[in-house]
């Protein structure tokens, strides 16, 4: 019996007419396997930026309903070119919008969350032969208005589409051959993986490796849902993103991340006192600034300090509010630092090994770069080193954990 | 009490950001002069035939539903935009798909009928302030497919719009500064007319003066709902087309069209018997050619000649059809011109005016035209003529018929 596979195309793969028949030609292949296919799509190249400029020429913050009404209209544009092209090849394509087949998201205009996706239609599709194209990162709100998931919300519709499926995979093709140990264009000896757990590509994705959305994953996760993470540009298997029961052998470490965008921003002296820490990141978080490290040391003298990391954009807007909690708490003086890298490794095989983060200081230390913060969960050790370092970090891991060797996963 | 008016804005009027903030200026005005507006609007500038251009590089004869979900995005993107624009200013813009508020048409994809507009919601909006910003072109069919009304679409959506409304009128902005005497390129002396009748309009619009869609004209003449013809660009009270019975004062003739862009096609020695004009014209219509004017003169010895116009892009599709029929008939000769061009004058008040035509003829022959088709309806009188003598025809009419002296209308 044939599968059933969900395939999302981003947008570098749907960028042209030439590339929208690649797509096609691929989808071709897996009907002639006998596999059947339904597709999420991604806006043309970028088509949504184009729209995005256009708005921003009216008000540079445009109302965010009719702002989702607009970029809505580019995935639409790419999912009936793909369709023609099916048609073309004798395949019955069929496009619908996500407001078509009733996916339901909630209120959130250009950040939206899904709620429900009625299947039915594509079931009924399905049966009959169809290849239902489907507008990618997009939804319908309560009142019937369009609304959007936010960047690389096509990942999350095609992960949700293929669990309200049960499909047997979701392919996630890229411009990328798949997941890497570690950014290659940051160290060229970087090597792809056949697999990753759920947990390690979360850790991944949060810590720079943004491939894949960290929803979409959250979401597979969820439902135990087989992500493959391809490129539409050249053969080969990718990676395959799976439950860890799946997978067997497992190295200690899977993969390196390694972010230089954002900021660290230190308040000294404040009162080593219950609801601190609530109280420093609470007017942050109102003010929609994400962060992401927290590091916290207790001092001498009943007082502490507090650091934590935030995207360099809003480094400034974090520093003007954090300037007003420490006059409120009595704290001290207030450190920003944007000239910082963190590097992450991560990987389940950890928990079983002992001694993973002194090696990895070890690592470090023997290429004579200072650590100025570390955090650890349970399958990863971050640092945060200086910028222009991290190239130097990234390699002297890679190295040091054998990531460049395959193991027999 | 404010009126309710319903604006339909074509694609230059909306064509970039600065346009699209003069739009929303002109509804500021509205609102501020105390009426209601609900806005109608094409796709942007030329971004309609772009994603054409794009579809047909994949395909050059796409599939027409997804040709219809393609196109449709075009309205889409500048509703969106103009929602915007008005939102900046404190006004309570909306944007609405056709699809959105359930605008109902057949399955005719690329050329769909509207069947109903349900306008509740657009009442309930309007009664809160709201200024609904519709995508004019579209619907849905039965099927939940999106479907385009076919080119010039957007005029239809806004009179039906008008009219489900019940509202006091609906103004159509365009490039041009309303419906004149004749074509402004053709004749310098053409003349702006204050109003004109549906039944002119109907006249003019088929006759070559393509300034409002026929399907609109229709539509407004059905339920008897003024339409004004402005200029989004100048200042002006354009033209108003209404009812016959609320013109008082009336020109004889009100004005003329000129199209210089039809072929000649004439079957010689058919049969004169009844059934013949159906067995040459059903097969060109089966082919889906348009026929414009059609003439039929009773020959010698029991056989007729037969002439009809076509669009001179499919002449040589109708005359190879034309071939076969005369065959079938054991007619003659097929002449076949495309050296023509068809002069028609348009006005309600040659009805009660005896000796319109032979003033047409005489004025025609004091500047050595030579007629080579008559045809006449009770308020148009076209003739056929060398193409090269179209401008000097046009000017020769516009003269004997005082067209450029404004009566007191």
């Amino acid at each position: 019996m044939g599968k059933l596979i969900v395939k999302k195309f981003g947008g570098t793969s749907v960028a042209d007419a030439e590339r929208i028949e690649a797509v096609a030609d691929n989808i071709e292949s897996e009907i002639n396997a006998g596999n059947k296919v339904t597709v999420v799509l991604s806006a043309m190249g970028d088509s949504t930026d184009d729209l995005i400029k256009l708005a921003k020429e009216i008000n540079p913050e445009p109302d965010l309903r009719e702002y989702d009404a607009l970029v809505s209209t580019g995935e639409q544009i790419s999912v009936a070119l793909l369709a023609i092209a099916l048609l073309k090849r004798g395949i019955k394509g069929k496009s619908y919008t996500a407001y078509q087949l009733g996916i339901k998201t909630n209120s959130s205009h250009s950040r939206a969350r899904i709620l429900d996706v009625e299947v039915s239609k594509i079931i009924s599709e399905l049966n009959e032969g169809v290849v239902p194209v489907i507008t990618g990162f997009q939804g319908m709100n309560e009142s019937g208005d369009i609304t959007t998931l936010g960047r690389g919300g096509s990942d999350t519709t095609g992960v949700a589409l293929a669990a309200a499926l049960d499909a047997d995979e979701c392919q996630i093709y890229t411009d990328v051959e798949g997941i890497f140990t570690t950014d290659p264009r940051v160290y060229g000896k970087a090597r792809l993986l056949k697999q990753v757990s759920f947990e390690e590509m979360l850790e991944l994705s949060s810590s720079g490796a943004k491939v894949l959305q960290l929803r979409a994953v959250e979401y597979a996760s969820k439902f135990n849902l087989p992500i493959r993470v391809l490129s539409s540009f050249n053969e080969g298997e990718g990676t395959l993103v799976q439950e860890e029961k799946n997978i067997m052998e497992r190295p200690i470490v899977s993969g390196i991340s390694s972010i230089d965008t954002e900021a660290k921003l230190t308040i000294r002296g404040v009162p080593d006192i219950p609801g601190v820490a609530a109280k420093i990141l609470s007017p942050i978080s109102d003010a929609g600034i994400e962060v992401d490290v927290i590091v916290q040391n207790i001092g001498a003298d009943n007082t502490t300090d507090f650091t934590f990391t935030v995207n360099e954009d809003d480094t400034k807007q974090a520093e003007e509010i954090l300037k007003k909690t420490s006059t409120t708490l009595g704290g001290g003086l207030i450190d920003v630092d944007d000239d910082i890298a963190k590097i992450s490794i991560v990987g389940r095989g950890m928990r079983a090994h002992a001694g993973v983060a002194s090696k990895m200081f070890q690592a470090l230390a023997k290429s004579e770069i200072n650590i100025s913060m570390i955090t650890t969960s349970e399958i990863k050790i971050s640092v945060v080193i200086k910028k222009s370092e991290m190239t130097k970090a990234v390699a002297a891991l890679h190295d040091a954990f054998d990531l460049d060797k395959e193991l027999d996963e």
